[in-house]
């Protein structure tokens, strides 16, 4: 069976002088690997008519299917419309129902509705119209010389909504797909050459259309196993022979068994034991809470937080004592212990969080320097302490932060 | 004067299917612009020999400079200085400096130096190594046909120190680059159509060398001017009266007149003001607070967050009455208003923000459906309270709701 190759072509100068994070291509890769579409390349380029051709022509000559995201606003910049339009040849029409969502867009908001807005109905007859529900700009399907090419705005809700409802669909209905299976394993704590040292023997021994990669994400080393073929039965058995000879391989630090955010691994613990959870938070400042929350239906475990950057909130609402401060410093162990029993009083939860540290730039001295954190975590009577120290800048070290006193507040509930 | 073209080229087949999420390029982008080079395309390919030569071969062509991320690590899936060495010709033979950095690294970390990290202090003769001081794989920098090739390892903080200690500082040593002027106007609450109609003359009356870019970005809209000029002095000037133009015209809608998060520009305005803040956060999960402790120095003018995810926290450390909640619900002007008065006497501070909302996917209703959103923003006996609604997934509700709360102190603290 052919693999199906698709590449993603963003358009926007804010990508390239990196004013804007391109987060749409990799939601883009995730849906479409899932649909067994391999994405082979992805491009950048800016809002320019030359650069846009070019990288139409490359792309269409590589794969079978191109996404284009962006310019496609109602502004002077985007400029995505009409080159598609010379591209693919045709000319403007109306496309009445996005004129009909688009003026009851506007009259439920109670705006007027601007000519260049009405624009936006414009398409080019050459394409197919795909219905944008959650916004002005619809998504446009071409084709030629057996390629297919889809435009779609760049606005990501906008594009998903696109994607999960009408591309897609459509592609899986027109190319016939091999089974793509992936099973991620994480683990925590052993550097990425000391596993694969431990795994040379088993890279060896697998079949050769199962591949490992090595993700290394804030101190997580997760180890992803990718099997491409077109039988569904015995692929799934060997990729699940694979995986538990990988999981048995790391049983030691193994941390989950699915590529799932920190957020979620613990709140399916806190569920299964039927335990309340908070934090006591000083140098990641409400970060960690932030990513307990991320995870919908978090409140059946979460409580909430103590966010306590400054000495005075330490005390006044985690009963940290002044003498510990004082004595010890906020970044220490004695600290970080009592903010963690204050915690565990004060939000009447059943295990806490706490961390207190020195993220950087400035704040670092000769004994604790700059990525020095205190962690601890348990429930009550059962409070555990671990020092850390990270190396990188503020972003880094707190991301690092994060998850590792989640991870300590994982273990503590395994054990 | 001629213009300075870059491509960035990343390797991982983790970032075409999306597993991970590539910001490096935003951030060479933006330090590439700012020393004057034009990053004209970013590719990103898989761990695939044919992939990678193609794209070196493509960028050379069009580019006076290739950067290329990823694929340097230790590990079977690492296959980037191979291919390098085939394409660039010459021998691998040890380097020194990388050799004695790779053995001390280890040492401090007392682990064992395996076969694999030795490897690592290989490279081909026919590249200049740059030294990484933050990891064991070395940048290489290739020349060939005029064009400058620089391959860096894809993590980030050790592509940060390569790029900031080595590879800008030689490429402005080599090339005479334009001026590039980028200023950026902030505004909040009104459409990218209606802030365009508006700036119809202005845009036409642009020089040609300045052009205007419209970002929307989580409720706000991010308005760029950039001038490419070779001369410095009179692009400033002529900068300054564009941008004046710009802010005058959008003076009811303006926010901030740099590229600055939001965190940033409310701590100058505490900061200037002199006064504290803090926050009291249900539905955004002490995302509020996270943002504004992601900036240096921060503690100087914030204190602290109640995290009040369950209504037995709201009541406990903030002192919402129970009767409120239970005739008004916890997503109510009421609810939030008390969070608040609540906030401001258990934090101490000046001014806080309040949010409850409902995230989704989960809760909504009929009355208050998913996106609803209560923020109260202000001081003592002075509290505003506004009612905002969402239309979007749980993860961008609560990036627009945690741009909201920050927008609404700020214009408070205006007033």
């Amino acid at each position: 069976m052919e693999k199906i190759l698709a590449s993603i072509i963003t358009i926007g100068d804010e990508l390239l002088i990196g004013q804007t994070v391109d987060t749409n291509s990799a939601w883009m890769g995730r849906q479409l690997n899932d649909a067994g579409i391999w994405v082979q390349r992805r491009v950048a380029v800016g809002d320019d008519r030359e650069a846009i051709v070019r990288a139409l022509d490359e792309e269409g000559k590589l794969s079978h299917i191109v996404l284009i995201t962006g310019g496609l606003g109602p502004t002077a910049d985007d400029i995505t419309k009409p080159v598609l339009l010379g591209y693919f040849g045709g000319k403007l029409v109306q496309d009445e129902p996005t004129l009909a969502r688009l003026m009851s867009f506007f009259e439920a908001r109670k705006l007027p509705v601007l000519e260049r807005n009405v624009a936006q109905a414009l398409v080019p007859d050459s394409c197919t119209v795909l219905q944008n529900m959650r916004g002005t700009a619809p998504g446009m399907w071409f084709e030629k010389e057996g390629k297919i090419y889809v435009s779609m705005p760049g606005v990501p809700h906008e594009m998903k909504g696109l994607m999960e409802s009408e591309v897609i669909p459509r592609l899986q209905e027109r190319f016939t797909t091999p089974t793509l299976l992936h099973h991620t394993l994480i683990t925590y704590g052993m550097g990425e050459s000391f596993v694969a040292e431990r795994l040379t023997g088993f890279e060896a021994a697998l079949p050769p259309h199962i591949k490992l990669a090595y993700l290394p994400s804030y101190g997580l080393l997760k180890l992803r196993l990718t099997s491409v073929s077109p039988g569904k039965t015995s692929a799934a058995t060997e990729m699940k022979t694979a995986f538990d000879t990988l999981r048995s391989l790391l049983a030691d630090v193994a941390v989950a068994e699915a590529d799932e955010p920190m957020g979620v691994i613990l709140g399916k613990i806190l569920l299964e034991k039927g335990l309340t959870a908070g934090t006591a938070e000083s140098c990641t400042g409400g970060n960690i809470a932030g990513q307990i929350t991320a995870v919908p239906g978090s409140s059946r475990y979460f409580k909430g937080s103590v966010v306590s950057y400054a000495n005075e909130t330490k005390m006044n609402l985690l009963g940290v004592k002044a003498a510990t401060l004082e004595q010890y410093g906020a970044v220490s162990e004695q600290t970080v212990r009592e903010m963690a029993e204050g915690a565990l009083k004060t939000l009447n939860v059943d295990c806490v969080m706490a961390v207190s540290g020195i993220m950087g730039p400035d704040g670092g001295s000769g004994e604790k320097p700059v990525g020095t954190v205190w962690i601890a975590v348990g429930g009550k009577n059962d409070i555990r302490t671990t020092l850390h120290r990270f190396r990188y800048d503020r972003s880094r070290n707190t991301d690092m932060t994060v998850v590792a006193a989640m991870n300590e507040l994982r273990k503590w509930l395994k054990l």
